[in-house]
């Protein structure tokens, strides 16, 4: 099963691939991060997200995404905007594989190192050791992403946190939203 | 010249369609709201919100897009939800039209009354009057998306604030996201 993890980020979306085998190893496919232009405006550099997301699944057609919850403990400003991307990540998803998943930062470090309050550097480590990577994923993004990634990979068969119903599925049925509209003929 | 004035919202979006005649008048052509079922996962009401918009940019092909800006005071999860929900918007709107506005509650209330703290209901009452509808527009997501069109239409010749370019403009350029991938093979 492919496994895309993504750490959500307006500047710098990190994203994961890993594939759990049949032997019950992970391995990673491919790791980086989607970065868009400071100098663009917000909606340009949405779209640019939706943009290289969408290309990463096109080409590993993932399973299973799971994307990192927002925590906010600092800057309101920058993380509004991440919440923005953090939407068109969603939707992107969403529209492409339709198995969607989220963990909290804590519940990532507790699945990886039994401790939720573990430091960057610890859970680099536990993710090189577990992907034998060479050396550290980098950059942070990245490395988070593929946290994620193994977090779903260790934790969904467990139940993990299912968040959102195959889109497929429910095509077939009502994806349609509802519009009130004050002009009497239909939208 | 058609615009399209937007209140974000995850579980109700405003929206108002306002025509400016070549005699300097302000007609409504439609308001109303999009609104997606509480009991729905997040990635799914984002995609049933993406759908519902898209039908209206469609029906009414409006040349320039108005979005309220978020301004939070009270409840910093709602405000997550929104965002996320506004990221979609703008997103969906660069995508079909291009030319996008942004503007703060303040600056609504100041271009239509000259006063940057206006309560609902006046606002509400110079956007009748304005529009010249024979009733207070509702539900208040229609009336504040009904107030950021017509900022637009009153402030844009003044300069406005021009949040995007032309998408279509730019995307004969470079629309395409920087992926910088691990893997040695390009995305």
């Amino acid at each position: 099963m492919i496994i895309l993890g993504i750490d959500p980020g307006i500047a710098t979306m990190g994203y994961g691939v890993v594939e759990k085998l049949q032997n019950g190893n992970t391995v990673a496919l491919d790791y980086g991060v989607v970065v868009t232009p400071k100098d663009e405006s917000l909606p340009v550099r949405l779209a640019m997200l939706e943009e290289g997301l969408s290309r990463i699944l096109n080409k590993y057609s993932p399973q299973e995404v799971a994307v990192e919850e927002l925590f906010f403990t600092k800057n309101i400003t920058t993380g509004i905007a991440v919440a923005q991307a953090r939407g068109v990540i969603l939707l992107t998803c969403t529209k492409q594989c339709g198995r969607l998943f989220e963990y909290t930062p804590m519940q990532i470090k507790q699945a990886l190192t039994g401790y939720g309050r573990a430091d960057k550097q610890q859970m680099q480590h536990v993710v090189a050791s577990i992907l034998r990577l060479k050396n550290l994923p980098k950059p942070d993004d990245a490395a988070d992403a593929l946290a994620v990634a193994l977090c779903h990979a260790h934790t969904a068969r467990f139940g993990g946190m299912f968040a959102v119903e195959n889109m497929t599925r429910r095509k077939g049925k009502n994806t349609a939203a509802a519009i009130s509209s004050f002009n009497k003929e239909n939208l």
